[in-house]
């Protein structure tokens, strides 16, 4: 047992528990309950500490600095490692196939017992590597793709003059100004709408390399310009032309400015590198194959694909074999073996649709775990432990076999696994369950059960054991009969193939389907961008978070056939950080801080200084905490690890000056509010209708136990999801609005998901559409419509399975969600 | 149990072993036999590979260049913990008390439950490290020394005359000349014995600030300027003065140059700072005092002084309780029962003579490393596999049993624990005892035993059985009867305090005592310093490692009252690395490769390309590597842990450029000839006398199984004190050499000790006298003579207990040395 006493992180209770190892123990509880606080803040946190203070002592400077986990004793505790869903984007790119330590795998079976051309040198492991230099193209310097501008991008709306900015990719303000005078002086219109001038003249504003320098008479038109040239007048001054092409370029290459990058990089657009077609490597690698294929080819399978072609080369009878002499043949056997059973174990949770080139950006929270996962089975430890968050998000209930099979494996080889997870059927397999709360924040933090699941059911007190025991679905309500219909038709993407979808416009619909059957690319790709375009505005980039990347995605195609006239407007709440640094919190992002400032700056005593509602804020100058800049905390680089925030040693996390916090209202300074949760804060701002409406709402959406100045930087994405959608939610009501929702329930305990279910309701009832991605049967059960997409995952999937009310499912043979969801219609 | 199968590390031949868990496992086996390499190189390589990999998969990179452990599985294996000896100085200065992190505790202490001045705010605890700006003493910087410089330092011969350099702090060369002129236009004699001249004139010269520029007459003599001068005679220059202090400080606060630095750095000497009083704090730390002492003095005590202070503020009638709050009580007696418990586990260990503001460089590897298991022990990790290299290096048998108790508490505490260990006792104490060998290198590599101790008695091959089981007395000696005598007297250092010392000429003495008796101070330290300063040349600095501070050595005191003249010759032969790159290596130190380098020069290849000798140098760059330049390692930063190094990638890790390559001498490349062990160039150079003169030596110490091109970098400082005594031994034998060993034992297998054993006695039989620190009552039992040290450690110790004969220890009931080398002398 790891016995944990007088636990206090957090909202803890001082709390004792005993967590055996060697088992499988969930643990359960609301949001905000202090499951995290146990699992991670506690028991990992500290596990984490005591390792590294002993492999590596000098990190404990470290551990000075963030804090060691408020808990009197931990006995029994094991070192131990956490997978996490990843919150933002890693900091270092990576690919499935380094993370899963494949690709090193494959470079050594290409190196030892690849077929070489006659006359071909041996190559080493690392030349078969597109991230050496002696691996890489020399073109594309191994990233497979070269980055070009499109007319399509630069010049966006061709009905615009130049004047009028037509060129969108050059730069604004005065050199913008500029660059148009000096087309002036070379005699162009900057008045004739763009698509009227003749194409040699757009292709050399576009794409020229020459940078003539010419006088630039500012102001005048180009007439006055040829007569104020002949009369030999004075310029406003010589100016230097540069085409929007070798603008973007060099601009994106040489700008030290994030911004600057990320603004040119979105006329950017990548193509496959032309002289190694997008395998990444020099040609003398690529002319190594085995079994008939490039190294380069081959990371392109899927991992089933892979597994294929792998197996071939096992079977005697294969072309490989004859010409490989008897040492190659070992080797080969050898590294392809170990190949093997890497990928099964991925298939097997999974993810056999993923390719090894895929980069891991693009990978949902939940896959890159499962990567992770995968990984750490094969790594054979002994005696850890390991700790997981929610590992079953983004899984469809006929994956999670899969996932405990793995967890049985940790297991099985003498570790111990605890998770802390919503999901029923997990608590149920659990060998120990260990239920916190009963509800969020200061409401939280006890122990109300710890043992065998099935001792839960006694637990009066515990809002987990309703669900887990009595049937608890969700409150029945009649369903609504759809009657208009958006529909959509060729839509492409991904593996979506000129697909037809009808969606009930003032419906809840749930769209449903195994991990990699098209979800993700139907509602949250395709959807939204066909909708977008359809309002005429530009969809929100995927991969905006990237500056230093050119965008990369290819605009979905599709067409609105019927009912776009039901959507006027287009809401995407999804689980992308409301902020990457602790200067976004709920309070501002939601604009409740506004008010609040207000209500400071109107106090006796911030009016007899004359502060104004800007000094009550940390991020300005007047009144904020000099040495953190008001941010409260300092980053400390955990090598390794990741970025984390320490209090500011000046205001002790306060973020403020002393002067400011010498201001109150009602009794508590501007940091104190800060501190208060959403609960006590409706109790502290009873009186003041404008806050109200915001914490009455984040409340309903069981947000309560949130701090008002909580960081963007401590909240999961689950959380930043409902503190968007509440955000929306307090705008006044408008009808015919489509909101589109990925996985909403993640990280959500099933009391909270029916919070969050009436919420979504409520916005049906105002006349507007809702679709959502849902793998909970017992959520998808309550919508008034469901697109099962499938039947497989990747290239077997893509396709409509079903379509209709949650009954219809019932007859569907084909469709794997049927037989989950019916459980929860009777 | 662990199940390595199929490791093939260095020189282990494919060997298969299972390792209990939660067990005491020692490995033995002679020197090179491949202990290390299965423990560390193999067990623990791996287990820190797989742990990292999971908490961190962007570490991942690093191995890919470090390179895994070769072997095929190992299957049940726990993360690890090394606690290896230190090799060379670490690279962070620290301290006791942040080593053991009570430093930590005590600012707590003080800044929570401290006394404080009327008036004074509460300080946090940072106020109280010297290490924070806000802690640290304003004068010196938090160091509690300032550096100036002294007189004795900057002249240290005063029967010179300033032309013959009596002013050694100045610089040398031109610039020293040019300072000499200056003088002599100023007017003062520089052909007077220093000591004769003025005091004032003295005074000036080496204190003054004042830096007067006046013409230089190069050559003349004073009264020659005087004349140039007044016939207005154009000078050579003009020159300006700089006192020797102001040159010495100037110099040390801003040169670039670590050689420069290190040059002034000897006319410096530290003083107590006149502010703190050596207590690293500013004032206001200073006034906050706990059981009447502030927190600087507390720091200074001993361990055992601490556990006094602090135990009794624990009784209730202690005057600090009177004035304390309850609550500071409570935090007060929290906190020191925290301080108590790692203090007395440090006593245990034999280190309560330590202070807590000792340095870690001032420690021997061997009390860092009892330091850091302490520390482990506290640390209540589970489930850990620790790995340690030779514990008892530095213990008296009387220490051992707290050793052996501190390794069953981590046992005790769920863990295992590995030990690569010579020490017989704690064979017969493992509870599982794997013998390597039988011999080392090609001769090693096979594990010849594997399980309970008394089952090794049985195993025939094993070169630990006889020790271990038979009586294996190192072989029977007529003792020398001592005629002559070096007697000291007034010996004062540490802990020594105005002692006499006899040690016979033409004998081996051996010393002996507890740890920190004061063995070191006297043999390492006074003796050398004592004969250094009686034969007329500068002691070898201690700390000289360490560029960038200046030497704080107050040299010993003592004299030499007889027998002076029969110590004609000092050389001290101590396991500082021989070099700290891969630039020098056993063939370079001893000088074995010049004959090599000729031999190759001598080739018909190389005189038809013109090579000399000098290309086949990895350090000159005609020859070497362009990429490495010769080191064949690059070197990688594992943040935390240490720095590695990973073989070149162009290279190899030949170290050549392929040129070079192509010469060989019979049948070899230089390359090749470095990877050759001592046992293999033995054959190979059989007909080159000059080459077999060293390698014959190498082989009879016990270095037969390192290769010539090893680097010293992956030398232990038992191997390289082994290759300075060889490097000694093969200089033509000179008479009246006083050789100075300090536990040359350490990390030698009982049947490798008895080698080095026979050449020290070649040593005296020569006509020379050896002094050696030891440990070993084995080892001793076979000596002419024995000083035994104590009684007590620290300042219970510093005194000679007994001094005679081995057998006439018998009697000396106060020695704490005599039963346990009673043993060995029946
Ligand atoms: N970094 C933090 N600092 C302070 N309070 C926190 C932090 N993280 C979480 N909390 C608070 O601790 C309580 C428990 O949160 P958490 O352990 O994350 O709950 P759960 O995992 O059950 O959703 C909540 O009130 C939450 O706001
Ligand atoms: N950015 C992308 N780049 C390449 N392939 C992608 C990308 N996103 C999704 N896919 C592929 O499209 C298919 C459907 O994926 P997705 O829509 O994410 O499924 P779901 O949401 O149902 O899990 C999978 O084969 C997936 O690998
Ligand atoms: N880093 C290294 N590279 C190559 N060979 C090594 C290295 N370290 C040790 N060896 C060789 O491996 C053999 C076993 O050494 P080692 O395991 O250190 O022995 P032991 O610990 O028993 O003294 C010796 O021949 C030694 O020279
Ligand atoms: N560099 C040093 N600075 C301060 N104290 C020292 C230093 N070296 C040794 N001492 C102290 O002198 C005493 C004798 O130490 P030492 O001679 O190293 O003992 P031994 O060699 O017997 O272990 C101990 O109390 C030790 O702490
Ligand atoms: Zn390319
Ligand atoms: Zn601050
Ligand atoms: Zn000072
Ligand atoms: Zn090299």
């Amino acid at each position: 047992m790891i016995r944990v006493r007088g636990a206090r992180e957090h909202n803890l209770r001082n709390v004792d528990v005993d967590i055996p190892r060697e088992a499988l123990v969930v643990f359960s509880g609301v949001s905000g309950s202090g499951k995290s606080s146990l699992a991670f803040g506690t028991v990992f946190a500290e596990a984490q500490r005591r390792f590294l203070d002993s492999v590596a002592p000098y990190a404990r400077r470290l551990f000075d600095q963030i804090g060691v986990p408020d808990v009197d004793t931990i006995d029994g505790l094991p070192p131990a490692v956490a997978l996490r869903q990843q919150r933002g984007t890693p900091s270092v790119r990576s690919s499935v196939g380094s993370v899963t330590t494949i690709s090193n795998l494959l470079r050594l079976l290409y190196s030892r017992a690849g077929h070489y051309p006659a006359r071909q040198p041996r190559l080493h492991a690392e030349d078969f590597s597109p991230n050496t230099p002696q691996g890489a193209c020399s073109r594309c310097h191994g990233l497979g793709t070269v980055y070009d501008v499109t007319e399509e991008f630069m010049v966006p709306d061709a009905s615009l003059t130049i004047r009028e900015r037509a060129v969108a990719a050059w730069p604004t303000a005065w050199q913008g100004q500029n660059l148009r005078d000096i087309l002036v002086t070379l005699g162009h219109s900057i008045d004739t709408p763009w698509r009227e001038l003749p194409k040699r003249t757009r292709q050399w504003i576009l794409y020229t390399d020459d940078q003539p320098t010419v006088p630039v008479f500012a102001g005048f038109s180009s007439d006055e310009v040829l007569a104020a040239r002949k009369r030999k007048l004075e310029p406003s001054y010589m100016g230097t032309f540069i085409g929007a092409r070798k603008y973007v370029l060099k601009t994106f290459a040489t700008t030290q400015s994030a911004l600057m990058k990320k603004r040119v990089s979105q006329f950017l657009t990548g193509v496959r590198c032309p002289l190694c077609k997008g395998r990444r490597l020099k040609k003398a690698a690529l002319s190594v194959t085995f079994a008939g294929k490039d190294i380069g080819s081959l990371s392109q399978l899927s991992f089933k694909a892979l597994v294929e072609v792998l197996e071939q080369t096992a079977r005697p009878s294969a072309g490989h074999g004859e010409r490989a002499s008897a040492e190659n043949r070992i080797v080969a056997e050898r590294i392809v073996a170990d190949i093997l059973v890497r990928v099964v174990t991925l298939q097997s949770l999974g993810l056999g649709y993923l390719t090894l080139e895929r980069s891991t950006t693009t990978l949902s929270a939940g896959e890159l775990q499962r990567l992770r996962l995968a990984t750490q089975i094969r790594s054979n430890l002994f005696g850890v432990l390991y700790v997981l968050d929610e590992p079953t998000a983004g899984l469809h209930p006929a994956d999670n076999q899969a996932l405990f099979a793995a967890l049985d494996d940790l297991k099985a080889a003498g570790n111990s696994v605890c998770v802390v997870e919503h999901d029923l059927e997990m608590m149920e397999r659990a060998d120990w369950l260990i239920d916190v709360g009963p509800d969020g924040g200061t409401g939280g933090g006890r122990i109300l059960y710890s043992g065998p699941p099935e001792g839960l059911q006694h637990i009066a007190a515990s809002r987990t054991a309703p669900y887990l025991f009595g049937h608890g679905a969700a409150p029945a309500r009649r369903r609504r009969e759809p009657t208009r219909w958006l529909e959509l038709r060729d839509v492409t993407r991904n593996t979506l193939r000129r697909l037809t979808v009808r969606i009930p416009l003032g419906a809840l619909t749930m769209v449903t389907g195994i991990s990699g059957s098209g979800k993700s690319s139907l509602v949250s790709q395709a959807l939204v961008d066909v909708v977008a375009e359809h309002l005429g505005h530009v969809a929100p980039d995927v991969q905006s978070d990237v500056p230093d990347e050119p965008s990369m995605r290819t605009p979905s195609r599709g067409r609105i056939a019927a009912g776009g006239d039901g959507v006027r407007r287009l809401v995407t709440v999804d689980q992308r950080p409301i902020g990457r640094t602790p200067r976004s919190n709920l309070a501002t992002y939601t604009g409740l801080f506004d008010h609040v400032r207000h209500l400071f700056a109107g106090t006796r005593a911030a009016r007899a200084k004359r502060y104004t509602a800007g000094r009550f804020s940390f991020n300005m100058k007047a009144g904020r905490c000099a040495t953190c800049e008001g941010e409260g905390s300092v980053h400390v680089e955990l090598i390794f690890l990741s970025t984390v925030y320490a209090p500011c040693p000046t205001c002790h996390g306060t973020r403020y000056n002393p002067a400011t916090l010498l201001v109150t209202w009602n009794g508590k300074s501007i940091a104190e509010v800060l501190a208060l949760t959403v609960a006590e804060a409706v109790q502290f701002f009873e009186h003041e209708a404008n806050i109200m409406r915001t914490l009455l709402l984040l409340q309903a959406i069981g947000l309560d136990y949130l701090r008002l100045g909580q960081p963007a930087t401590e909240l999961s994405g689950g959380e930043a999801q409902r503190i968007k959608l509440a955000s929306e939610l307090q705008r006044s009501a408008r009808r015919d609005t489509l909101y589109v929702l990925d996985e909403p329930t993640t990280g959500l305990h099933p009391y909270d998901a029916d919070r969050l279910l009436t919420q979504l309701q409520r916005l049906v009832d105002q006349g507007n559409t809702v679709v959502v991605v849902e793998h909970d049967m017992r959520v998808v059960a309550t919508s008034d419509w469901v697109i099962d997409m499938g039947p497989g995952a990747g290239d077997a999937g893509g396709q409509i399975v079903a379509s209709g009310p949650p009954e219809s499912l019932r007859l569907r043979a084909d469709s794997r969600t049927a037989p989950y969801l019916m459980q929860w219609l009777d």
